[in-house]
């Protein structure tokens, strides 16, 4: 018998990603993200989803464009300040002592020292309630080649990317290998 | 300078979860996903992008319910065994030896032995390319007595969910704490 938590945004596992933007004046801002995830695969698509009262909000409706940008575990102190703090008043590349890039695909910056950005151009935008859902066309995904595993995709145990859990308001990491898809269930 | 990996769905992480729908003759199906996430607070939504070739998409359209279920490390054979047959064929909760219990919350079935779930009414569909977005109203979450921890939400420890990297196709286990949020990154 299963025990009923109500209607709430409790899952897992849910990311820890750093969503990257230019405001107006062209200066680069960071905010935390964990609620987002792929949502289309031709064209390749990722969705955001943010609050309008957000910094990150204005800017993206201003430039249409925005980076996902994944961090590592060395970097969560930074991933929880991303979402702490507003751009409004805070240089927030400059207080974590993270490099902004300028895309050379879209119109907004990724941070240099995190292994793994997709870039990314707004091509939907879905009112749902209190969030609003942005759909973003990925134009490009770049890694580190630090991060390159055998087959030249980024390596999860050299990503290292962050895992938050809702509610309980934690940051885990990624551990151990459970074996491959599209195989291991073959013979069920 | 980072490699540039061209226009894909690569990113790190995602869910390996499993969506639960009725089809027209009220047979229960299973399928598994990694393109989702929240995202909505209020209302608490869930986003699963899904083909119209599948055979839940079918589903979704005729009974506009279904359920987010989270599997268990130990699950991991039966995870991606949803993801390679289709439920046209086979049922594929006889197949995996799994119960179904009809939601009493929306007209779709959950997997009993998964330790938690999501039940969800479509409030919105949008087309965004190969795939459609559906957007799920969260009206309850249920969990196994045994994973709760002592907040009263699901431990990520004890649910031990499963984490997919796309391209390389690979699952992995939820690994160490890194820390508390909206804490840890106060003193930045």
């Amino acid at each position: 018998m299963k025990k009923s938590l109500g209607a709430r945004t409790f899952v897992l596992p849910t990311p820890a990603w750093v969503v990257g933007t230019y405001d107006k004046q062209g200066k680069p801002n960071l905010m935390t993200a964990a609620w987002g995830g792929i949502c289309c695969s031709k064209p390749p698509c990722i969705g955001i989803s943010l609050r309008k009262a957000t910094y990150t909000y204005s800017n993206l409706m201003e430039r249409k464009a925005f980076t996902v940008n994944v961090p590592s575990e060395n970097h969560v102190k930074a991933v929880d300040f991303f979402g702490i703090v507003t751009g409004r008043d805070v240089d927030k590349f400059a207080a974590a002592g993270l490099t902004p890039i300028r895309s050379d695909v879209v119109d907004a910056p990724y941070v240099k020292e995190f292994p793994l950005v997709l870039e990314c151009k707004v091509i939907h935008t879905n009112e749902i309630g209190l969030h609003t859902h942005f759909v973003g066309e990925i134009l490009d995904v770049k890694a580190d080649e630090s991060v390159l595993g055998t087959e030249g995709f980024p390596n999860v145990e050299k990503v290292k990317p962050i895992i938050y859990c809702p509610d309980v308001r934690t940051y885990h990491a990624v551990g151990k290998y459970l074996g491959q898809a599209f195989s291991i269930g073959k013979n069920m």
